[in-house]
């Protein structure tokens, strides 16, 4: 039985579950795999601080050199999060010829090529499915299901956080702030939350995504961000009156004219799976050639969801060391075809108080030209005064949502405007 | 680059779809993979019918020998169907040394074992994705996502067929024969339906999946089957009326008894993710100690679906011929720590017209004892003469549903009456 040997780096949540379930499941593993593994030692920030009885028998280290430099070491994980310090000893353990996993998404996001040629230089592995989706096999999924199956869109419920807010502003009636005190009070949400609810979490997994699945390196600045921070309980409950779930979806779409980026509140039809996917959940669909449509769920985050990817990955590392086989590059190798990025949405759902509800689809086609208008729902009980009409718009091109409402206020005053998720 | 060279038994639908992603994606799976494939030949049954103009530059041939004793073939793709023909030829393959790729569900959950020994005695692979839920990867996936997380529960809408006439019954209103005739329109069903709808294609990928998560062989005497021939659309829309969707689930359940099996159909409350698979898709819901619950969802049928799946197969058997892999075994090689196969369901969804409806929950306590029973839900319009009641019953206990309905029946009149899959 080959033991492979493993150099801890953080004993938070993630860490603690990767302790719990190399011990608890080692029969497991080892009848699957042949395969042992042991956790040589943990760097820890704090020494000191108390333990859960189960972990005090991992050794603890104050210097991560003690494991970089530990020539037993095969594997160093990293999961203490922090961008800087994880880049330095990341590159440290690669170049050092140490297999690394890690769970760290802002430091792949915005390092991931530059550290994955490090480890082909070294002959080595780095590996980051936890840094995506928690519990969801995505990067795996992207990398062997559609080695030959060219993807066109992946869109995602990517932050189980503001997924939590939205679920429970809808459920309980509640306004952001109080949903924004729930997710704080449930360990979901930090006590500055900016990361979650402004988009920017979504957008760097979106950028992983995006690199695996169209081999497009992006940046953050070339993804339209925008996030659900004091967004109006109205607007969840007008969603849901017309049919719709309101979501923050990250959106990497391939369109005639470049892949369109965006990390956006936007509404999903209601008897869409998508739509049902609750609180801390995340959830990622894949349009592609082959496979035509699918989806893939599971919990965005936890102590064994995301425990369960780090050793996922520890696992595949370690059947490469048995069969010696070459190092695996940050991305699949796919050809970045895409000439541009461009912004903007082409279905659009609009609730407004109209003149002549009638009139809205004859009205819609004045503005836009000969596009597809639903029919106009009448919303009654949302506005105490009027009725409201609902439609849903489908431009020949996409457009930003800025442009679209500029243009759509001629036709009545609009209480709730947000792009929809096409099939 | 190393070339993988091909034999193909079988050039219908799926055959096809191998043949076209092959030749299409060549240029895709060479830069992920550095590996190319090439079809040798196909053996087909009519050497005279005509076949589509792209698939004429494949060689065929008449007898499978000259494939299976072609010393330049590594690996044989069967996809002719057939049980008896389809075994003795894959046996002869394996002993021959090629490694085989097979989407024959009936055969695998019929031989499995037997063949995935073979291929070990002879050094070689046998992958078999494409014979359980098409396009979706969740073999492979059970095979390593799972690996250090046990199973509890693996749940799924399994059978196209029966998937399209359920949603086609609940959203036209259809009787069964109506959709069952629109299943065979559309080529879903095929003159005989039966394989489909009394629930044995279903019950055989259960079976597959039964063996990789949880180690168990299981026959189909087994599994407790009952299939969705003659369901009444009134239960369709009845069931839809009190929050629910019908579906036929086949499924795999630990409980403290030993494992419960069975194809099935269940209600699914309606704001569950699993409730909004639609027509001929098909569904995998997944219980496990460190994920908890996931979902994968994706095209059930198909040539680019099912196609694609072999074509996966293939890229992993290129790998390892690259790598020298040793094979790889039928199943994990999981304990099967499980005792017994207990039939039965837990949960119930019953609608009846009942005499005193407030009383209902203190009723369903006198014969069940102190159950966890939801409050009655009055649903109107189903019956023009009076109002019917809703009930949720979660028994202490599984209970056959024709138990439970002999024991309900004394509580009114019942009109539908299905197990609910629980969370």
């Amino acid at each position: 039985m080959r033991q492979i040997r493993i150099g801890l780096i953080g004993l938070g949540t993630v860490g603690s579950g990767v302790v719990r379930i190399l011990r608890d499941q080692a029969a497991l593993i080892d009848q699957q795999t042949g395969l042992s593994f042991k956790i040589v030692g943990a760097a820890v920030a704090n020494l000191d601080r108390e333990r859960a009885g189960d972990l005090q028998r991992i050794p603890l280290v104050a210097h991560v050199s003690e494991l970089i430099n530990d020539p037993s070491i095969d594997v160093i994980v990293e999961v203490m999060g922090q961008v800087k310090k994880a880049k330095a000893l990341i590159s440290a353990a690669l170049k050092g010829g140490k297999h690394v996993v890690t769970a760290n998404k802002d430091l792949i996001a915005q390092s991931g090529n530059e550290l994955a040629q490090l480890a082909v230089d070294n002959h080595v592995m780095l590996r980051y499915e936890a840094s995506v989706a928690g519990g969801i096999p995505i990067l795996q999924t992207l990398r062997t299901v559609y080695t030959a199956d060219p993807v066109n869109e992946i869109a995602g419920i990517l932050n189980g956080t503001t997924n939590f807010i939205l679920t429970q502003m809808d459920s309980q009636n509640w306004s952001y702030d109080q949903a924004l005190q729930a997710a704080r009070d449930k360990g979901f949400a930090e006590s500055d939350p900016t990361n979650d609810v402004d988009g920017f979490d979504a957008a760097f997994k979106l950028g992983i995504l995006t690199k695996i699945a169209f081999g497009l390196s992006v940046s953050q600045s070339q993804i339209e961000i925008t996030g659900i921070r004091g967004i109006a309980v109205a607007d969840v409950r007008a969603a849901r009156t017309s049919g719709y779930e309101l979501k923050l979806v990250a959106m990497a779409k391939r369109t005639s004219a470049g892949l369109q980026l965006s990390v956006a509140p936007m509404v999903i039809q209601e008897d869409r799976p998508l739509a049902k996917i609750q609180n801390e959940n995340n959830a990622v669909w894949v349009k592609s050639a082959n496979i035509g449509t699918a989806l893939y769920v599971g919990p965005g985050a936890g102590q064994l969801p995301t425990g369960n990817s780090v050793v996922t990955d520890l696992v595949q590392v370690g059947k490469a060391i048995r069969h010696r086989d070459p190092a695996e590059p940050f991305a699949l190798k796919r050809v970045a075809d895409l000439p541009s990025i461009i912004p903007g949405h082409r279905s659009y759902w609009v609730l407004l108080a109209s003149p002549d509800n009638d009139q809205l689809p004859a009205n819609v086609k004045l503005l836009f030209g000969d596009v597809k208008v639903s029919q106009p729902d009448v919303i009654r009980g949302l506005d105490p005064h009027r009725t409201l009409a609902s439609i849903e718009v489908r431009l020949d091109s996409p457009m930003p949502l800025e442009t679209f409402v500029n243009l759509t206020q001629q036709l009545g005053d609009i209480r709730a405007a947000y792009p929809v998720l096409e099939d």
